[in-house]
């Protein structure tokens, strides 16, 4: 059984769709077809509730223009535009940060995060209540390098996150760390033989949830709340999203 | 104290920028100076999670283009892009779900939310827990009405809302009714004198509190989570929004 | 519209009612006449909830005797008797705790209290989770001036409470102060220029959110848990409340 | 080791401080002193937020007054002045409400709760919350018999809330009934063995746990929160309260 | 890479571990080898507290003597022993519970259960909360067929399955079924085509994540709470559990 | 009225057996008969999940072998296999945690926990979850001796667990303690004492709470969750707790 898995970066910095693709690769089973896309709209990378919402139209035209695709993998901490893409899609939908989260969950009582900029770490915590996992969350640390400089000196940032990811397991007394940017894909086999605890990375976490799904034939339904959205006049630069 | 209140309605259809201009109006104080704008992009009406996060570019366009008003109020029921907005205005805004049912807890035990379309009233309940009031929210009743049929007919409309609202008090048990639709604005008055209970529509509600914000001279904080996005480059359709 | 707003200070020490009058009246339209009223029993000052509890009775009969009121404010931050004296007044309540609590809320993601006494730290919390607002509220931080120092030295007032809003925000990582008593009426301007942050103030909130509904027409429900009390019987000092 | 007990019934109202001193003296230890006290001032029954608030004056009174209990019993459903209390007392207090919902939280999954007046409802809801009970709570019946007319028809009562009962266990699904009125004191004995789940009355439950605490040696610790309120100035009706 | 899982079925029925073994093959990948295993001591089947608890030792001695499994399945919806399972393997022990409800919260907003018998309707709402989705489980509903009795006429137990499904999804509003028992396994398939929403087995659900977790290198951490127990003396009948 | 009392040690330790005995003995009311009972079969002492899983088995036998007990205290502070021990008693049972967490809440605003293993912390925490007083506890404090030490050398342990509560309430801001042992037995009215705050036993909690329910003659509803378990064939070592 072949499973074609479409891993979105929703932020439009090609670098980073080839990090997250490699990753996804890295853990996909045998028959799976991994391919990453690039939004050709929007930010360079994701870094505030503004540049979060300015990122969903360039993911939701990625995922309405991609028909093959068996389920898609959203790779970007902060879910942007999940529950749009998820009504778009028809489709399994899977956000890293709800992966990465619940991955943790089934390892132990608790998780600390390990993410970029501080003033991210509310949105962070935000989503821990969304996915009902704020009790088990220990801790969100910011780390303070910007999206786009994880990539510039990869021995740095690791040397950066695991001395933050060291503190957080000192300081909250959790059981695993969770990466808090799909910039970090790369690190946590690093890093779990360093730490001696789990290191839950989203793009590998979110990478084998779709697979299963797919296996499993499970889709979200197609009447209730994620339903096509009803067809309507959209105006201006983004009047191709409407019929 | 002349007060400039901007109030924008973020979906395209220039008839409902008029209805909630009106309304907002009515409330607002003697000194208050009352504009309402339509984006230039995005959908017609806003009935889906897809809808809501392709409003967002419009609203954000026109809250980025208004240095005059001292603060601005959401005209959507959704709240949607609430936090970007307050990252990219620097000054109060305003959601009018936020405001209508923190008015409402402030009259009464507890509230019913009547709204439009049956796919939102999932998204109705995550209001009520991101503003701490699930507890006082009785129950969320869709009439079904699409947005843009609210205004075809009035009478029926006041009608169907009546009708909607009598069975939501008498089933939850609840003290008070809110209005889940910026379409609905002008309907409170008539309901309240039938109902005997306050009815509060979101759009006045809305407008004195942000009246109310600028008059003690509070501003959303210049550093932390709202503080204006770090600059960057956006790329295609969207590149007006990078800097 | 003129509307009359009735600003009752619940303890007996009438500087202070003079104090939040005089607050009251910076915010409130030009054409709302506000009115600070003292009551004729009770404590000095309110400091525990036994204090609370007493300053109840002096309270209701100021809301019981003033037929002219378009809505009261009731300035002590522990809200006492709020429900009560809902019932009694037929017309809106705001309690200065809820106002203030409600109005930080619309700025950031988070708050923290400056309070007096440490013993009253524990009811500020409770109050968070009645108005829904526990997640909201970083942090309680209690000065220990008694509240009726506060008003003898304002300079070394003002200087503890701006040290202490200082390290609450550094501790909590907050967005704004809320001031967590009516004898801090006065203070909020400075401190916002001061500390680059909202600062709210009870008395000023409750003011302009009390302005808001009679704006809007609204009033509590006058059946269900609100409806006025069943008449009955009272015995000894306090039969003048019963009918 | 005699124990003695002072059961207030916060009303004024002597015929049920009888009836709640007798349910306590049915449970109370072969060594425990049980006495009833019922207020110089205040209201004859309960009903409503004013009610209770105005109940509380005399219930301090009687508590401020009686240096030789080891332990009080507040008889009233909705725990009124419960903290303030426990301030004036530095003993042992013990609300029925808080009695009832514990002690039927230690015999099955879920308890229902029979009360009084409709208008009370969401003040029981406010109780489990305070005492951590709402999950345990699976519903709150009004039987809208008021107060003092459950003690004039005794058979007629019986059966209104044995009906109340019958009902609430079935729609709720739950193990076990509270009685919810200080007013129900004497019937739980028939209502057990007709219907087959225990069934707690709060008099006698908060009885049994006063005098535990007394055998075990346990009093509210004298500093922090409960410890005796500051020494003030009291004004008017209520100067006595004063030092 | 080949990945050896071993899926426990807790109860001592032999039918019933080859069939949830049949079902974690139908879904597991090509190079995973699954292997049943059934306890040589503990009840038949589970549908108490009292049978769950003493069904534990069993599963504990199978994954004890295990060393060869990369990771376990625990095939009953009540997770028995899933702690102390994590303890005594040092490697990823997936509840079928656990898998189905985190699996479902994946796919919409919302999901019901359909499990077997009455008196666990309590304990399932007890597992949606300690996994966090007690807001997402929107029912539980019990057929009253004994788990035994599930397979004995599998015609039978799938229509009844099917109309339970049904008026769930009617009566909550929910967009997915969670299948309450391990017994269940088979029919998600069937349902699922039948309903249009997607139908979720804990048995395949928790095949594949922990597939996921072999995948990906996550095993529990070593240290902290589900560290290897101490060692220690056991008395009787139990002296094989000690060290 | 004579009272059968059955405090079941749930390991296999006979010294801790005779402990909390004589613990009970020393609050239960004069016409109480106590009687301790060791399991045959199980952990020595209970320090991680799999011990408390592997103690319920040998708890079960001893609540099933005596019928003449009115009811049970449970003198482990992990409550295990207390639903359990409801279905097989027909009578009261009392965990001393849920006893103890419950008891220190009628005394102030919020407790700390002092327990012996580090690794049970996370358990505690769920606990007091179950048992809804999440909020009020304040903390959960390990002192890291092993729970057959604390009988070794009590001069020691006294001291130990005195710097425990110490700092406990000092960084806590907490009003009472909570003995999170049974081991810890007799310690309870020397640390009052010294700490000036009530500090609760759960073994003594437990036994005024059982003494208290069968007082009132209250027994768990013979029908629903915790009715008896509906009997079936047991395998291997364990057949004797089937019928």
């Amino acid at each position: 059984m072949t499973i074609r898995l479409t891993v979105v970066n929703p932020n439009t910095t090609q670098s980073m769709t080839d990090l997250v693709e490699a990753q996804a690769r890295l853990v996909a089973g045998a028959d799976t077809v991994v391919t990453g896309r690039t939004p050709t709209m929007g930010p360079a990378s994701i870094e505030s509730h503004y540049d979060e919402a300015l990122a969903v139209p360039g993911l939701l035209e990625v995922v309405r223009a991609d028909h093959d695709a068996d389920a898609f993998v959203l790779a970007c901490f902060g879910d942007p535009g999940l529950d749009a893409a998820r009504e778009a899609a028809s489709r399994p939908v899977i956000g890293i940060a709800e992966a990465a989260m619940k991955t943790a969950s089934l390892l132990g009582r608790s998780f600390s995060v390990v993410t970029t900029m501080s003033r991210t770490v509310g949105r962070a915590w935000d989503l821990t209540r969304t996915y009902g996992l704020e009790r088990q969350c220990a801790g969100v640390h910011a780390c303070d390098i910007p999206v786009l400089e994880l990539e510039e000196d990869r021995a740095r940032t690791y040397a950066v996150i695991l001395s933050f990811a060291k503190s957080a397991l000192a300081q909250d007394g959790s059981d695993a760390i969770v990466l808090g940017c799909a910039g970090m894909a790369g690190l946590p086999e690093l890093l779990t033989d360093e730490l001696g605890v789990p290191v839950v990375d989203g793009v590998a976490a979110a990478t084998v949830l779709a697979e299963g799904l797919v296996r499993m034939g499970l889709r979200p339904s197609t009447h209730g709340e994620l339903a096509p959205p009803p067809p309507k006049t959209y105006m201006g630069v983004l009047s191709q999203f409407g019929r």
